[in-house]
C-alpha cells in the first residue's frame, strides 16, 4: 500500500470489460472500481490493483462485464397478460382481450405484473426502463424495492377514464409520484400520452407544459404503423410527425416510441429537432406495424434507444432478444447486409436508450458514470469461441448468460437469486390473478 | 399391481406435456412411458401410473416437456467460425473470411466445431439436425458419441476440390459414410450439392442418382437470394427452380434449404411436386437474403421446416431463436398479424423439420414415436404466467429454458452437465483452433 492508492466500496474483476465508452472500449482481464453507487475507474486489472484497496471484491472469472441495459419502452405489469392472446389484428387483439382485462385492474394486479416484469429484465441483464401504465407509482415501490432504476410514464388517453375524472386529476397524480419519489435513486417520471389519435392536441400541448414544468421526458407512441398514419390524415389532414411538429412538439425533451412509419423528410426532421426514438423491433414484427428505418435514422444522426415494449406484444422484457433482433431485421429493411452492425444494436441499447430516458450515466462503464453493470457466462457454449465481443452480445447471447445484475453497486440478481424478489410468494400470487384473468377473458 | 400393468424402461412425468400429435394435445400433468428408446405411451400422469411399472423415473415437476427439436439445415462444424465476420455482404464474407478458413480445416478442427454444435443445440432442445460441410464421417463421430441425431452431408461443389479429387471420390465418400454408419440409430446420410450455381446440372443429377441408390434424401440450398436467381438467370436462362425442375429433381425426395425468393407459381410447383423446404429466418436476415414467404407456403400444403444454418451467419444454432424468428417475420413478410402463428412455427420445428430429413418418428410425443424430448424451466420468469403452453415455447421461450436433453429414452444434457461432452476439455481444444483462425485472417 502506498500514499496513493485509493480507497472504493467495490472492485469488480472480469475476463472481458465492454466499456461503450466513447471509444468503445474492450478491455481484457478488466476491472472497475464502484465507490457510493458510482463507478470511479475502469482499466486493466493488474493496473486497477496498484491504485485501489477496495473493501469488498467481486472477481467474475471469465465473465464479460458490460453495461446493464437500458429498455426505452415498456409496458410492465402486462407481463401478467404474456400469451393471453397473440397472432392477432391489433384492434381485435385490443378490443377482445387487452382492454376488458385492463379495464378491471387493481393496483394489486399491477402489483403483481410489475413485479414479474422487474424479475425478468434484471434476469436478463436490464437495469433500467422507461414504462407506461396505470397505477405507476406502484411500479415505483416494486422497481425500487426490487433494486431496479424506473421512469414512471402514468398513462392517459381522454378524460373521464377508469382512472382519472379529470385532466387535472391526471396532472395531480404525475406530480405526486414525482414528490414521492424526489429522493429516491430508482424512481423518476415521463409525461406518457397515450397516442396522437386518442389524446387531443390540447391535452398533448397541456401534458407537454407539465413535462416543462417539472423538467421531465415527454413519450408518446408515433407513427407505429401506417394505419396510424391514415388515421391521423383522417383525423386531422397531417401525418402524425407533421402534427407533433405543428403542437411544437418536436424537441430533445421528446422522445417517440416506435417510428415505423417515417418518410426520409420526416427522418431529417427528427434529426433537426434533436428528437429521441425508440425502436420496438419484436413487437413492431408481433402486430404486423412494420419495420422502422432504423439505418437511415443512424445515418441521418438521430438518437434511436430501444425497447423491448409490453410482454403481451414482444412477448419477452430481454434486450438482448431485441438487439438480436434489431440488427437482423435493420438489414433487410436496408436492403443491406452491413446495415445496423453489432456495434449499433448495442449502443441502442445502451447509450442511445439512456439518452431516450433522459438519464445521463446510463448505459457505458465510464467513471462517472452508474455502476449499473451485468455480467455473461461466456461458458455458455453458444458464446464460445470468443473471436467478437460485440458480435458475441448481440448475435450470440440469448440473455439467459446473465450471470449478475448490478445496479448503483448492488448485487440485485445472481446465478438465480434475486436480492430483492421473492420468486415462491410471487408465484402464488400470480397464480390467484391467472385464474381472474381467465374468467375475464372466457 | 395387476395383470394388465405392463413394465417399461422409465416413466417421465411433467407439469405440461406438448405432444404434436395429430390433435396438438397439450397435457396437464401428464407422464410419458419409454420403452427400449421408443415412446409407448403418453397420457395423463395418475393414468398411466395405473398402467406401468417403470424401471427408472423421471419426475420433471412443473417443466413442460415436448419433442426435442429438429434442425432440418445447418452446417455444425462452423461454430468454430462464430463472430469471426459480421454484417458484410455475402461474397465479401465469404471470400475474405470463410473461405480462406475452410480451405486449410483439419479433420481435428471439424471435430472441435462439431462437438461445440452438438453443446449448444444439445443445451437448446435440439435432438436432431441436418448438416452439410466437410469431413462429416467426423461430424457423425461426434454426435454419435454425443448422444445427438445427425444426417450427414458431406458438401461438394466442383472437382477437383481441396476435398475430392473427382466426383467419383465424393460419391465413394458418401457410400462409406453411409456403410460406416449403418448400425448407428444416430447417423443417417444425405447428399447435398451445395447449389445450382456452383454444381454443374450433370453433377446435380449424377449426386441425385447416388441419393437414389442409397435411397437418402438429396439436399440443396435454393433460391436463397434475389442475387442467386439472377445468377443461375444469367448461367441457364431460368430461374433456379425452374433449373431443377428441368432436371426432374423436384420431388419428394428433396430438400430445399431457404426458398426466399420464390414466386407465388412456384409454390405451388413445390407443393404440387411434395418438395420440402427449410427456413431460415435468422440466416436470411442476417446475410440480408430477404424474408421467405411462409404463409403463402403452409397456405398452398408445402411442408415447411426450420433451421439455423450455419453459427458463422446466425449467430446461434438455438432452434427456440428460429421459431420465434419465424413466427415474427412471417406476418411482416405476409402484411397479416395472423400469419405464421406461434403452433405453425413450432410444427415447423418439429414435424415440419422431421419431414425435412426424412427422418421418421421424430418431432412428436407419441406411441411408437422415439424418446426424443426436452424439458422447459417453467418456473423461468419470462415463461410466467402460463397462460398459453405454445406461445410460451414460441414468443417467450429463449431455449435457455431448457433443463433436460433426452435422445433416444438417454439423458443426453441435465441442468448444465452433458453426459457424452467434457466442456473442459473441448473448451482446451478450442482455443488452440482460436489461434489459428486468427493467425488465418490477420
Amino acid at each position: 500500500m502506498t500514499d496513493r492508492m485509493q480507497t472504493c466500496d467495490c472492485m469488480v474483476r472480469a475476463g472481458l470489460v465492454i466499456t461503450q465508452d466513447d471509444s468503445r472500449t474492450v478491455i481484457a482481464d478488466g476491472a472497475v472500481a464502484v465507490d457510493q453507487g458510482i463507478i470511479i475507474s475502469v482499466g486493466k486489472a493488474h493496473e486497477m490493483k496498484e491504485k485501489f484497496i477496495p473493501r469488498s471484491d467481486i472477481d467474475l472469472g471469465k465473465k464479460m462485464l458490460m453495461p446493464g441495459l437500458v429498455n426505452a419502452h415498456c409496458h410492465a405489469p402486462m407481463s401478467l397478460l404474456r400469451g393471453v392472446a397473440d397472432d392477432l389484428p391489433l384492434m381485435q387483439w385490443l378490443e377482445k382481450y387487452i382492454w376488458p382485462i385492463e379495464s378491471g385492474l387493481t393496483r394489486e394486479m399491477v402489483a403483481i405484473g410489475a413485479e414479474l416484469a422487474c424479475a425478468e429484465m434484471m434476469r436478463t441483464g436490464t437495469t433500467a426502463f422507461m414504462d407506461g401504465y396505470f397505477h405507476e407509482d406502484v411500479l415505483g415501490e416494486v422497481a425500487e424495492s426490487a433494486g431496479l432504476r424506473v421512469v414512471l410514464g402514468e398513462g392517459f388517453f381522454a378524460f373521464p377514464s377508469p382512472f382519472f375524472a379529470t385532466a387535472e386529476d391526471c396532472w395531480q397524480t404525475i406530480e405526486s409520484h414525482e414528490r414521492r419519489f424526489s429522493q429516491s435513486p430508482f424512481v423518476r417520471n415521463v409525461v406518457t400520452p397515450h397516442a396522437i389519435y386518442t389524446v387531443s392536441p390540447e391535452l398533448l400541448s397541456e401534458s407537454y407544459e407539465l413535462a416543462c414544468k417539472l423538467d421531465i421526458p415527454w413519450q408518446i407512441h408515433c407513427a407505429e404503423s401506417p394505419a396510424e398514419t391514415a388515421q391521423c390524415i383522417e383525423l386531422y389532414g397531417m401525418r402524425p410527425l407533421a402534427i407533433l411538429e405543428s403542437l411544437g412538439l418536436l424537441n430533445d425533451r421528446v422522445t417517440l416510441a416506435h417510428c415505423v412509419d417515417v418518410l426520409p423528410e420526416e427522418i431529417e426532421l427528427l434529426s433537426e429537432r434533436c428528437v429521441n426514438v425508440v425502436h420496438n423491433p419484436a413487437s413492431n414484427h408481433k402486430l404486423d406495424s412494420g419495420i422502422a428505418p432504423v439505418q437511415a435514422m443512424l445515418d441521418a444522426g438521430v438518437n434511436v434507444g430501444l425497447g423491448t415494449d409490453g410482454a403481451a406484444s414482444n412477448n419477452q422484457l430481454n434486450m438482448f432478444a431485441d438487439m438480436r433482433m434489431a440488427a437482423l431485421v435493420g438489414k433487410v429493411q436496408a436492403h443491406d447486409a452491413a446495415a445496423v452492425k453489432a456495434q449499433n444494436a448495442l449502443d441502442m441499447a445502451t447509450r442511445g436508450s439512456a439518452q431516450c430516458i433522459h438519464w445521463e450515466g446510463l448505459g457505458m462503464l465510464v467513471p462517472g458514470a452508474s455502476a449499473d453493470m451485468i455480467a455473461l457466462d461466456t461458458e455458455s457454449p453458444n458464446l464460445m469461441p470468443m473471436h467478437n465481443p460485440i458480435s458475441q452480445t448481440v448475435y450470440a447471447a440469448s440473455g439467459h448468460e446473465v450471470a449478475m445484475t448490478m445496479v448503483a453497486g448492488h448485487v440485485v440478481y445472481r446465478d438465480g437469486e434475486y436480492s430483492g424478489i421473492d420468486m415462491a410468494s410471487l408465484q402464488v400470487r400470480m397464480n390467484e390473478v391467472v385464474k381472474w384473468v381467465r374468467e375475464r377473458i372466457s
